[in-house]
């Protein structure tokens, strides 16, 4: 049996665990919803810690909380900051879709301990009050998705983009280090005219750069919060100047440029904001399904594939196939992709199903675009330096390929013109022949202009080959 | 410093800590793929253990494993089964798209378990060797599918299917208990002609009741199993009983009827039974939206709304608007919903791009699929205890409604045409008057048969209120 | 200037372009509703025509039209359903959410039409009149969603699957006449062991097999039809028996099965029978985005990809490239699949927003679910005649690639174990050696084993090639 | 029979219809797709006359063309733009991946309409040459995505953000005109503080004045075109300033500000820029199906619902409840919506399956991308002049649902605390009481501190109503 303490409110008396330092809300939150296995990670209940913090130091400074309560209330809003209190947060992401059950667990927490502090035991509600004074001026309804555009501007800047420019920076690598490696270019999965495999890496690390500025795209939005609007957007018992102060103290809190929404109502009744970060996330996995595709594809084989490049031989083996390498790491991250190609719909189905003054989708939003961000950094970052930065050109069966390339035939066109160009193809293929012997038995290009016209290396940059060129 | 036992691999060494049960390969795989926080849940990890317990069973029956060397994989693996052996599945969800490292993890988990069994410390790979034994007759590629059926098997049978019957239970009790309850009726969400309440909630039971025949109808295709098949479809190195034997141990160990795939490439190159799975999932996840949606409608006031349903007060308050009800129940499911339908994304982009002889999307398909069903019975099952038995009807409120509804004027239609209709209609809202005035005042309809005809409860079935009928 | 007529309802008098059969409440949602370019598919409105023709047919048998009224309204809505007024149905899908406007227009055309039979002029709305004679009986609200399920019942049976069987026979025929040709095997796109050519398309053929089934397994309840539950599902205002006396009609007519759904309200506030459907659609999808690429894959090259196929040259080229053979109808069909895919989420999202007594997503979930049907059964057609018909192995090719496959050293672990056959693979690797030399060196495996065991073309199905097998 | 003339290309002879402008290339097209009924809209061959008359007139500025054969080309060109050819562009969206149907479609009309003018018959193919001249220094593989950007950016700019302004212009309006009307708002569906009428359209307003924004966020991408970047991006046989000169062309054309893109690789293998404005677009869905649901659902009744909006009577009546009036825009609008989240997951689908140097995907993503932003610019437009614009509050029900609500109560918490605020507010429901006459029953508050303290219409703001406010 575990040991009990017994509180009251206002549906009567309840036990919590001994030493829990939530109170009542939580508790009934805890039983009405034993729903699956998900929790807010880390960063979100950071934010929560965060949100109280600021909201308590912005009380203070505008009178609305004497220093006594607000002082302990500052502290403990900090050690759930810190991580401290993760352990007091038992609630799942499938509660009350205003976040309510999580914001009454932070008033609770804070609470408690807040008179802890002050030599109260657990469940006093005094001096400290959860509602009155952890919650001053505040509503579920504003300070949740306040906590919401906290955590996701903390993830996106703090750890996606740092992520997406390590793999930016190790596919950019690549297309220098590479630049004079002349192959076969593949359209429609074809062999097609000639490419380097630096524009190869190149093209992917523009994507990249591109989603990183997508995300960045977003942020003036994603800065913007509600808090201030407390139940319905007016902004019903709360500091006029509340607003303004709160995002002056959560931003020295984060170093994150954070400014009130001037529109408190758009803020709460729809999450159009996380709706647009999670279209650029979406981006970047489209992006990275084609670049890990693209890398599984040249390293198909050994010897039965593409095989320009050498996949990392990474130490994990198949379980009956002796020796076998796979792109373990393209596949991670292509799973990935489908996660956050799939997350995508959950938070446009969320973001579309607000009524009135609430979305009530607002935890399985913030979920959904904190596991995307996250994954996404942790599998870009896992694929720059577990597959990027090992690959291997494979030299000889890239020059193997391009010297037999039919489409080098392409660069006569502008001199002997399309029709012709496709005869010599055509012969070339059904007599195996190469395509100079072709051109010559037609009579349409001598081996001299052949050869002073067929020239793979000449083949990658416009203008070089053209007549006048 | 955590203390490490030295172990050897064809790659080198590596340092393992001490006392765990996984070997070199779960070890290299635990380093590269650092992505994520989402484990396998339990019913995956006991899918595995009965996986290699049925195998090691119909290796054993077979004559490929002695039982020296079975018996105690099968000990091992029931305990992974049983559960005693979580804490030694450490990978994360984004691994290879095979599932070969958890194969991998179960495989070196075993091995070193029975041989521990046997009186050898942990490492030594004999005389239990996780390839040649655990692994008898066995590859990733067929075996991780086969986890993957049996974990949704039971998943569905076990778990999603009880949980949707106590739902569909609470919800015809309520429909058989309020079927004389009329009310009015709404479409396009305007008031409509008259329903009962009963109707309303047989509606809703009709919907489960269909989706878990949906459920069913998907279950042939989810107990073949691809187990046979080894590396590529063709059975290469494994009995050629051993489907039929492993089916029958499987089947026996869980009291499912499971069989063998008869084409087994296409059980490990496409994942299309997961695909129709969670189709019909997402049918429930659609069934269930519309449900708590309309649940929360007629729950809306409760003085400014429908207001023809009291939501039951369950102790959860707004932490700034005192003593308002909500209905949390609802939105914990409708969120629910909106991971499924999103689940449904990331399940068809992973189904869809398999690659011959391999689908490499197999752990994110079998975690979305297990996260859907068991969020689905979870939400359904908190939905019909805290939602639909608590219930209740405000009546005062649903006679009001009733009364003043013009719609009634609809069953004028067969008596005096739909034009006539109109007109009253149109002057009962343009002058404020009752129908029965209005249609006396036009010299349609007498007082007398306005009153013999327009019985709202006589307007709830067919034939009633026909001329002759 | 277009001659017009003169009509009036209860909103007042409107003008009509002179000639055209339908009415005031068609012209002005034809002016109310100037959204996008969309029209519904010639299948939507010949299912309109069957849904009224059946109805007066059902009501007189039922006494509740008289042949006078009933013929010719039966006359005039056969012509709809051959086709012959599809010039007179000119909504958009982008209308009223309960297809209101589209079953008006209907009952409009109807009442002009019978009554130009009669020797009326367009627009008398007598003896015919559309509400209360074209309309007996019935609402939008069922007839709508009844026009539905004949639509799509005819698309799924009559379309779409015999075009799955035309291409589930060209891949099963594909499947038996190569079932010999032995080549390399590929998981995670590497070489691995080998498998027959027959043995991947009968996969294929399996997809699409089973896919047939899924779309059978939905026909139960598509089969079933809310007609007769009138507005909301009572069937006020109908006669009690004009749900079954309307099925044997309507099912005289198609030559389908229909029967009354016993829960009216079931099939007019939801569409779960259509996300069902689009489920098995979506499934299909995925199976045909599968297929699809793993032909491109294999037909990759001609002479720097996987090469084992040959591409059909349809006389479609490269506006640059001379010469080049393109995968065009892999790329139709994934595009195909691509449009299914997204086809679904918008299924899901408009089937789960129903509200009470009706879902009013009904045009667009239609139209989704006729475009996907339409669309995979061209797309299979297209596919097996124009690209499976027409491939052809390239035998050299796939003798070369498997004969160099260092994967066939997989057969060698039940005879020296797993960890050795990893020393042979490797050492061949690194010093470019055969298998077979490699094996010798080491010492594992003498030449004469090693040929007596190394058989590719006893690779391809289990139990040959075990040690005692 | 229809009189044919005959053609000749690589393949062989071909009949096409005598009088078409059309080739072999396009004939051969059209028997091989015989897919589906989607073709391209109007501004998607418009931009395919703008790119070749762009192209021309650089290639005629380079001294690639001369004037004889480029001022021909230019003129037919222009045809196409202007709509005169689009009889001639026969194919449908379901063809080759990279539109190379549609490409060559356009060099054959433009070449023999080309040769026409010149006075030659059709089907000579000079002196004006298909592929040669008309698409001299192109490909398919840069020409069709630069289609695809013009045809998006005209789409977007030309017609989307106009339209969207007209929206943001009715609620903008809206939101002032009744920014005096204080009712009752709603969280969770259920009855909160008081608003404003105004504040809800002005959130409504922000949502829409947001996506005006995040559209034109994408802008920069969208006007960067991979035109010069010729078969697989390296820009073989065209111009080195090729891709400079077309974009001064085809800007000078559409008043538009097209770019380069400086990696064409990255426009061509992949269209993240599509991904990214479809991410928009998908965004205005979410915030379009909010708000039309909001209009609904305060429109809901007109006696049993919220019905504080009177929808405004659109003439469109229910076939069978005569006089009933439905929010039929909000209906047409949030099926669009739909629709565009499910184009959401299309774009995704077809944009992240790109295959190195080439997305093969282009047509059913443009075909997606058009469809969405002229289904959402119709719509929203429609929206305001049919519903937004006709809108009337009703004002006593306003007054009423304002008077009668409890959660008045909340303005005492910085008065009396939340604990005391909570037994009011339930003492009241229980009892039947007013909250004042509660109040004072309990002691709490006396009735002239009441009166004082609980104005509805000093709610709607902060701070004024704080205890030392």
């Amino acid at each position: 049996m575990t040991a009990t303490r017994t509180e009251t409110d206002s549906l009567g008396t309840i036990e919590i665990e001994e030493g829990r330092y939530w109170g009542p809300q939580t508790e009934r939150a805890r039983r009405l919803f034993r729903i699956g296995t998900e929790h807010f990670p880390r960063g979100l209940i950071r934010a929560v810690g965060l949100q109280k913090q600021a909201s308590a130091e912005a009380n203070r400074a505008l009178g609305e909380l004497s220093a006594e309560i607000a002082d302990p209330i500052i502290a403990a809003a900090a050690e759930i900051a810190e991580g401290k209190r993760d352990a007091d947060f038992p609630l799942p992401v499938w509660q009350t879709g205003s976040g309510t059950q999580t914001n009454m667990n932070a008033n609770e927490v804070i609470s408690n301990r807040a008179n802890e502090m002050l030599g109260q035991p657990l469940g006093t509600r005094k001096p400290v009050h959860p509602n009155d004074h952890v919650n001053r001026g505040q509503s579920s309804n504003d300070s949740f998705p306040t906590v919401m555009h906290i955590a996701a501007a903390e993830a996106v800047t703090g750890r996606l983009i740092p992520a997406l420019k390590v793999l930016h920076a190790s596919l950019s690598r690549r297309a220098e280090e590479w630049s004079g490696i002349v192959k076969v270019g593949r359209t429609h999965l074809m062999d097609a005219v000639p490419v380097t495999l630096g524009q190869e890496f190149h093209a992917w690390a523009s994507q990249i750069g591109h989603g990183i500025d997508r995300v960045e795209a977003t942020l003036p939005r994603l800065l913007r919060l509600p808090q201030g609007g407390t139940a319905t957007g007016t902004g019903l018992n709360t500091h006029a100047r509340f607003d303004a102060t709160f995002c002056e103290k959560v931003s020295a809190l984060t170093g994150l440029a954070f400014t009130p929404n001037p529109d408190k109502f758009e803020g709460m009744g729809a999450h159009d904001a996380f709706v647009e970060l999670h279209g650029a996330l979406n981006v970047l996995a489209v992006s990275c399904n084609k670049i890990a595709n693209d890398v599984r594809l040249l390293g198909s084989g050994p010897r039965s594939g593409f095989s320009e490049l050498f996949i990392p031989a990474d130490g994990l083996s198949s379980s009956i196939m002796p020796g076998k390498t796979n792109p373990t790491q393209s596949e991670a991250l292509t799973m990935v992709c489908a996660q956050v190609m799939g997350n995508q719909t959950t938070v446009t189905v969320a973001g579309a199903q607000g009524h009135l003054e609430l979305n009530v989708f607002k935890p399985v939003i913030i979920q959904t675009v904190l596991q995307s961000a996250t994954l996404l950094a942790d599998a870009a970052e896992s694929f720059a330096h577990n597959m990027v930065d090992k690959l291997e050109p494979n030299l000889p069966r890239i020059a193997e390929n391009l010297a037999k390339s039919l489409m080098l035939v392409t660069v006569l066109n502008p001199r002997i013109g399309y029709d012709k160009a496709v005869k010599i193809g055509k012969k070339a293929v059904a007599e195996n022949l190469t395509l100079r012997d072709a051109a010559q038995q037609l009579g349409y290009v001598t081996p001299e202009d052949f050869d002073a016209w067929v020239k793979p290396e000449e083949m990658v940059s416009p203008g070089a080959t053209l007549a006048g060129g």
